[in-house]
């Protein structure tokens, strides 16, 4: 009677099927936010097409328009969940000339929504893109199709059929994988006792997570250990404001109020106060460069006074 | 295997019995929010009731006590949503004399919450009500009803059971469909060459939805195309601020910043903004007027300089 | 074919099994927020371990850190929610040396999450915990288990496989109850016409949540009715706001605007004004102290020309 939660759900990249009789799923992440009434009217037109279809809500509160930040939840998010059709839409250019598309992933799932590079960093999170359809075919669309809400005429009942079990190749012609519209990612610099990384989002509590992994930490300082001193340098020009912070394992690793440099549970280097929230305290954005270096000495970095 | 995604989900006036065999399906939509408990323990009231209940949260986020915004919302949202029992609760007189009702559509829908005029526009999109009851048999009610979270007392449990199958007339007396509450909702006037409108939604982009249609647009100017100059006139008084704005099909038709006035996908005429706000861009609120005229000459309109 | 609902749902104390034949049912209750996609990971989790699971989100809007108001709600919703596993993370000690348990409740719910007093006011509400297990049998968590997302690694799978009937006693070695950690929780002094208490949640609506309840108004104010007149003396020092209030039944008993106290539909001493937010005409914040009298005379309190 009780399954065992099974590692693939951790190992993005296995290739994983459907379960057969397994009921259809469907996400979905947009920058809709929840007061309109436009993500349950999505939920409405795939339960239309497949009553039996389990829906998850990723997130409604992408940021307007901001397609990058789209693109790291549903990295963050789907190898977390089953194997289905996930619905993402972040769609400045809706009824233009910008394509929709689904993509396949080596473990099974089909990815839906604008070629502006939102799905993108999530299909190789997933095992990579193995084919791409344009959505054309009006039989899996709503009878009449918007101008300005493909989400509910295009999107999500492509996704629901798609969820049923109707074959890819069905939903519109082919197109070639590499001709997909990507995003430009913020590349981190590592060099030996320097990781050069930006701010690409901050998220509910404060922490911000940066362009770099923890793994790329790793890369520019060696043996790095828990307690070990750090300084962040945030923002650029003639004057970049400087803090220590401690590289921990988890929050409670630093005094309440203390910054902390952690690899978070993706994977991901991110800059947090313990009990509190760091872009507050160093006022910060989406975008700002952050330079990460040892601590030398005992003095503290010259601006930590200021800290908090 | 898969279904055609019908049109009778498009065309709200077609009656449409419940699927046989089909789950129950309840729709929630409130002014509560999401940080109180509320809208989960209906959630939870109706599992007890209907435990294969399907349901669906259209909002929760409706502005507190604002009847005619959640009127709105149901109007826009029912359409794309199964039939089933559709609980909406805006309800200042909460545990007064006002009525608590359940009216049936054409389509075969039950609405359900308070008689102050909530449920009727959406009933209309549905086809009509055809007949209204009170909501009064203690046998479809939780036990103990407070005064003042008839959400939770009266109307889950009443929609759960309609849901369920539960026949109209045994939840309590019918009442005369004519002498139910209804809103006053404000009438758009259309004449050649202008229409007189006022803004009745700002949604979570700062889209702003009119009271006319677009169909109203189309009757007061003749032969309206995709770029044609219009001038909006916002506010009354002395010096109501005048903008250009393009008729478009959809937000990418106009340069970034640029107004425009379109058709949304529900019919509604709407004034919006490319890529921004059109309501942080013109300072806007609910029930602000606004006139539409056609932009004369070559010349922008007066204001147009400050616009944005 | 249809169902009664039962008076065990608002009966609390009463001993109630899981259905036999029931789908396993998961609450969850966080103070993670709607934005990050959080709450939808533990979700893939949840339905990847019990693909048939009814999950319902009670909220994860709670304040950052802030235990005691995750305690509330928590002990305002269970309730009313079907016998399930309940999830609430409201966690500061993360990845610390803080306990993570999984009790079992006299109605024969699950309440998992961190030893920090957030569990333990529910867990009364459901009758009383009858034994609590640590969770530490690495068969029902996730394989990599994080430092500072046990809700995905660690609450949301053990949670799940409660949901589906795996014995607590699997889950981890039993901990004694009585050294489960506790919170603070306000104390009301309830004297003969005199009921000092503090606020414990400003809700939504901007509605008072007192530390006490309706019963203690009853025993310091004997024979208290509807209409009667009260004096809220609001924070302390030298000189508490005082304000007149209506006992009242529910917010329609007061003129728009008009301060009223009642007994909210949890049994809750709350603070509220008609069609209006009591927390802004006040300006309270959370924990400030509340002492509320009987009026004397005809005189209003002489702070109360400022009201509003």
């Amino acid at each position: 009677m009780v399954r065992r939660y099974t590692r693939a759900i951790t190992t993005p990249a296995a290739a994983r099927s459907p379960r057969d009789g397994a009921r259809p799923f469907v996400s979905l992440l947009t920058d809709w936010g929840l007061r309109d009434p436009s993500a349950a009217i999505c939920r409405g037109i795939i339960l239309g097409v497949a009553p039996d279809a389990l829906i998850v809500d990723i997130s409604h509160e992408i940021d307007k328009f901001n397609i990058r930040q789209g693109a790291l939840m549903l990295w963050s998010a789907l190898p977390y969940l089953p194997v289905g059709a996930h619905v993402a839409v972040v769609d400045p250019g809706v009824g233009t000339e910008r394509r929709a598309i689904a993509l396949e992933t080596v473990r099974g799932d089909h990815l839906v929504g604008p070629d502006n590079g939102l799905l993108l960093p999530a299909a190789e999170r997933l095992g990579g893109a193995t084919r791409a359809h344009l959505i054309e075919n009006a039989q899996y669309l709503l009878p009449a199709t918007s101008a300005t809400f493909h989400g509910r005429d295009v999107f999500a009942p492509a996704a629901a059929h798609l969820a049923l079990g109707v074959p890819l190749d069905h939903i519109g012609p082919a197109v070639d994988i590499d001709e997909l519209v990507s995003l430009d990612w913020p590349v981190p610099g590592v060099a030996d006792g320097r990781l050069a990384t930006s701010v690409v989002y901050v998220d509910t509590f404060g922490n911000i997570k940066l362009s770099a992994l923890g793994s790329d930490a790793h890369a520019a300082f060696s043996d790095l250990a828990t307690g070990d001193r750090l300084v962040v340098a945030v923002g650029v020009g003639e004057r970049p404001r400087r803090r220590q912070a401690r590289w921990a394992r988890t929050f409670g690793d630093a005094p309440a109020g203390e910054l902390l440099l952690y690899e978070d549970s993706y994977g991901r280097l991110c800059l947090a106060r313990n009990q509190g929230s760091a872009a507050a305290a160093l006022r910060i954005t989406n975008d700002v460069p952050v330079l990460v270096t040892r601590a030398s000495g005992d003095a503290p970095p010259e601006d930590d006074q200021a800290a908090g």
